[in-house]
């Protein structure tokens, strides 16, 4: 296992450590806990916005923790859901007193365990509202989740919820616009290579020289099918047009795109891959409105990508292009 | 080699149309180049910053393209210096008037092309200064350099620079502040894998299992020692401390701090990084006054991490914090 690491059971502490270090004017850690929130949390009059899930997807969630996105990010173990009590302190250190939005990707322990934190809040009297998002096209439930898997597509969600609710919206309008992008969301992915969580210390599963997988989630979930290595451009048609098809998406519409690298894919890849994207939207004469290209949703070292694609319409296009400063998205 | 390509040898063509189609709003490729420059290139009354050098580590330099940084940036092939006419077709394109200002990282072949570009543009009358950037104090001499190597502290020249260039200074003064930059900026790297050229198809060179190397470039250029695989925390202490004794850092000093992946690190480990990078400089009282982590300066999937370490004056401060608006540096 070739990792920049100390202890592998202390990664992900670490790791929050060392960006409270790098940042410390945007975030900050509530102590003994894996939480981070903006440094100004909670904000007044403001619904807070909280998401998390397994570490190991950096710059998820951490990254986008700021004005104009979340309020605050909760990190579990590698590729572990938090626990309900990390995420209550969460929900407790980002309310405002105008109530708290849970964005969940649809994993069954994470949706358990925010919906435990859920209850614990309103036990103690805040607000607490959650989306479940299931952008992943590729398969119908999955090794860790029943539905739709939940990967790249959460990060539209982080952006135009938290654009909406930084301009003072209410709960109830925060979570519907939410449920807007999560219904007009669609992602799917590929790997090339596997990952090693830190504290097994090999693979999760296996892919020959020669191998890729279509449809892979963001853990290692297997996919769709497993095949020879095919050229970007198949790639990219492949993942696009189930999608596009999912989406059901007419000439004319506009869309935002995301292409994002799964961690050990070189930017000049992605970039392939996105002017074959970019072609075929072209050619069905689908209005791109910004195209996302780099790391948001990662599964530490695995090669591949995924492809997302956000139809929108002109409330969600304003929210999207709304100023946003966190580390990892900046409008 | 599990690479999201098509033709090895069309990487770099693909890669940049790939680009342009990603941020039609902001970049424009010169036809029938591998030339990116702002949209609304050459700015008149402006000094226009041209950067480049090999492909292969994106977003270095296309991704600095912007307002506030840098002009244009011409690509060559994968670790390959683009070659004078390339150079010479940047040149023209961010012309506007007022001089243009070469930034080039010490390697030989990129010395004597962008050398040999700049005297066609004074042919042309065009005025032209270059500067050369040598950060990486691993090694004197390498592979392809005469002197120290020039890496990821390149990315606070075109910032910096970029910056005062943006506030209407002249050829001469914006060409000063970057080699006061260069004076003030040291850098060291380590490497845990190779990385594959596409045209190639297999590594440059050989690392064991348990093996890393110590001041590697960014090309695979040998650094100082391998050996066995050491803990984040020891090869943060050996990077930075290599730096900070090169530029003779003192307490009370002001720095910023580039902790940048090679292209397979996970940020999570970047992270881990900063952590002990953080507190040793906290130890010795140097302040921090702003810190990047992430990827600016790759090679290709390369898994490993640089360490830049940059002094700051009021002068370099405030142009630092200056506004930029690129793909991979925004502020």
């Amino acid at each position: 296992m070739k990792k920049l690491i100390n202890d592998p059971n202390q990664v992900v502490m670490e790791m929050l450590e060392g960006m409270v270090l790098a940042h410390p004017g945007k975030l900050k850690q509530i102590p003994d806990t894996t939480v981070l929130v903006r440094s100004e949390a909670p904000v007044e009059g403001k619904v807070g916005l909280v998401s998390g899930g397994g570490s190991g997807h950096e710059p998820s969630h951490a990254g986008f923790v700021g004005k104009g996105m979340l309020d605050g990010a909760v990190s579990g173990e590698v590729f572990t859901s938090p626990t309900p009590d990390q995420i209550f302190e969460a929900i407790k250190a980002v309310n405002g007193g105008k109530g708290v939005l849970l964005i969940i990707k649809n994993y069954t322990g994470d949706v358990m365990n925010f919906e435990m934190a859920a209850e614990m809040a309103e036990a103690e009297g805040i607000n607490v509202a959650k989306v479940v998002v299931n952008d992943d096209v590729a398969v119908e439930d999955s090794l860790y989740t029943s539905g739709r898997r939940g990967i790249a597509g959460t990060v539209f969600v982080h952006k135009i919820a938290g654009a909406l609710a930084e301009q003072g919206a209410s709960l109830e309008e925060v979570e519907a616009v939410a449920n807007k992008v999560i219904k007009y969301v669609k992602s799917m992915g590929m790997a090339l290579t596997p990952c090693i969580v830190p504290a097994a210390g090999e693979p999760g599963f296996q892919l020959g020289d020669e191998e890729m997988e279509i449809g892979m989630g963001i853990h290692g979930e297997p996919g769709i099918e497993k095949t020879k290595i095919q050229v970007a451009d198949q790639v990219a048609e492949t993942l696009l047009m189930k999608v596009v098809d999912d989406l059901q998406l007419k000439e004319s519409e506009k869309v935002a795109v995301m292409i994002n690298g799964l961690g050990a894919t070189p930017l000049m890849e992605l970039y392939i891959v996105n002017k074959k994207v970019a072609e075929i939207l072209q050619e069905k004469n689908v209005k791109i409105h910004d195209t996302f290209v780099g790391e948001f949703m990662t599964s530490l070292e695995m090669a591949g990508c995924s492809i997302s694609i956000l139809r929108l319409d002109n409330q969600l296009l304003e929210l999207l292009d709304a100023s946003a400063d966190t580390l990892a998205f900046k409008r």
